[in-house]
């Protein structure tokens, strides 16, 4: 009574099978285990082949219309021209990150929901926002977004800059304002002289706060995982268990056609089922943006890197690692209409690059087992000091 | 730079041995791993010993003063007296627990700190109060806490509901007061009926709303965990490994001493070297509470339920799992005095039960795949609906 069992796997499955049942036959049962010989066979071939550069790597797994980018290290951030990076401005911005009197209320700060405890988010199914409001979405990590083409799960900012400033000005989450801003900002001195210096600016407001906060964020970069130490040739790095599931990530598991590059994300958006067409938590995802019938219920492919640390999983927050990977193994939910909904928008269309996988168990545990080389060995970041109002 | 590596292993017993090396020869080599063919016959020993019920289990270690309390399953929890339980009760005190309008600020609720997605505590080092301060210590799991002698690190509080009033009186904490919760309240017609009802009271303060807090945390029990499973007879519910985890944690790890009984907790104090003596960051723990030497640096031995849900771990949130049984493992700092340090407080005196303990790399992963077991699988408990204000 008192725990609902809304993220299980089964719970959704049910809600939306009963009304909309998966074509029968388009699950795959499980293929065969190996034998413990077969599987160590194949483990021994696995290090002869990822042990080469991974140009030599095995050829993935990718649908005609995937570019192949291959998996690798991150590179190096470049800031934008009207925001270039400097030392002082990212200091500032690390203040202004973790200081809750940008927000109406003077409780919340970009750090509430972006905690470096948290891998930079806030392991909440969804985020809570002004008056503990429950938002709709699951607060997505800040790690390596300085390389995202889009924020937000629909993607509707284009920049970190933007996406800061939608978030200050949105009344349900940081409730702030321009007004809000220049008085709470100009009530403390150290901010007001570093604005001055850094901007010049006297009453500095959501537009040079959120360059600052942007500039800060674009630090926040992948040190290195034990993937990356596996990349940069370090082979011990992986177990061979972890190895296995590389291969199936790039190969049968079909991850790569959209998780791919160095951040494990193609930076693209995808309708694979999980939008609740005409249910209760019904989510369009980037539909709402472009207003584009193909981005009905598609959101924004989410980064790997850290993924153990950013639980619960999609836009909704309401799968564990376990969930999401049968769940994809399934072939993900069909949305289809139901009789009494009688709106003009039709389901959302799933992605044809979401197949039924028919994985087996040892299979799925592989795969758990390479994601969690995805995730930085813990670092904490301690919150800055911040300066003393009037 | 932007990460400070305060949670490591390394930098702690750094901090603590620069100024207090820790007696050199009190570590102790890891034991011997076993070979392949040893490590099979003492699983299959492990199988045959645990299979039998709980009371013919080896042996434990437990040293002299230590009663001998077996793991086992969560019993039914009681309700006190002079706050016996009452459905309607405690349905008011889950959505006293999740309101916000409790806080001085209207912006944090119990939930805030202790919320089921983070396994009823908070994911962070430390925990944020009001105007996001930064509190001083990590946030329990209210999970089973009906079942606890005593409430916070430092056990000074004796019930739920003596817990519940200093978080909300506390200035740092909920910021409110009396005075504060009387007129908040009051603009809540359905609050206000339902304390009328269930208090007879016109006019709800602290002490109502402390009350169906408390009721309501006593119904958030374990439901079982694979552990619990096991110990109903469902012998497969563990693997060999986590039974040699199990056998461990009993015996030669020594966590029985401290981790015993159903919740695996003492519910007592104990100074475990971690208490910052003569540092930045120092917490005298217990000895705050009651004054008495002997309790310098103790704090109260937490429960192990749903242990992999709570990270990061002890009274100062700086650790992980890995770094806490490295640390046992290593028999914990030992805290002395700096040269410096002219105050008249000793240094806290670690417990004798604290020993190092020689465990080899295969022992600390079997440890860790055992409290695996100890957590329940993914479950969530949705904030209830909140009544409106006038």
């Amino acid at each position: 009574m008192l725990r609902l069992p809304l993220g299980s796997l089964l719970a959704v499955a049910t809600a939306i099978g009963s009304a909309a049942p998966a074509g029968a036959g388009e699950r795959l049962p499980p293929r065969p285990e190996r034998s413990e010989a077969e599987r160590d066979e194949h483990l021994k071939q696995l290090r002869a082949w990822y042990e080469a550069p991974p140009a030599n790597w095995p050829k993935p797994v990718l649908d005609s219309e995937v570019d192949h980018r291959e998996l690798g290290l991150v590179p190096k951030v470049s800031h934008p021209e009207d925001n270039p990076a400097d030392p002082a401005k990212v200091a500032l911005g690390k203040q202004l990150f973790f200081d809750p009197r940008l927000s109406g209320s003077g409780q919340i700060a970009c750090a509430s929901c972006h905690d470096p405890d948290l891998g930079w988010a806030d392991g909440r199914t969804t985020s809570f926002g002004h008056n503990r409001r429950k938002l709709r979405r699951n607060s997505p990590s800040i790690l390596n977004s300085g390389h995202r083409k889009a924020l937000f799960w629909d993607g509707r900012a284009g920049s970190l800059e933007e996406q800061a400033a939608a978030v200050l000005n949105n009344q349900d989450e940081m409730h702030s304002a321009d007004e809000v801003l220049v008085e709470n900002l100009a009530a403390i001195p150290e901010y007001v002289e570093s604005f001055k210096r850094l901007f010049d600016v006297k009453e500095p407001g959501i537009e040079q706060v959120a360059k600052a906060i942007a500039a800060f964020e674009r630090t926040v970069v992948s040190r290195g995982t034990r993937f990356d130490s596996f990349l940069r040739g370090r082979h011990k790095a992986l177990s061979d268990q972890e190895l296995a599931g590389l291969h199936l990530f790039r190969t049968d598991a079909r991850c790569l056609n959209c998780h791919n590059g160095p951040l494990l994300t193609d930076d693209k958006f995808h309708a694979i089922g999980l939008g609740m067409y005409g249910r209760k938590g019904e989510d369009l995802g980037r539909y709402a943006v472009t207003g584009r019938t193909e981005d009905l219920g598609a959101f924004r492919t989410p980064s790997l890197r850290d993924v153990d640390r950013t639980r619960p999983y999609m836009h909704s927050g309401l799968f564990d690692m376990d969930e999401i990977l049968r769940l994809y193994n399934a072939g993900m939910p069909t949305e289809r209409r139901r009789a009494t909904d009688t709106r003009d928008i039709p389901p959302p269309k799933k992605s044809p690059l979401i197949k039924p996988l028919g994985l087996n168990k040892q299979d799925l545990a592989d795969l758990a087992a390479f994601l969690g080389t995805l995730t930085e060995s813990n670092s904490r970041v301690s919150p800055p000091r911040l300066p003393a109002g009037l």
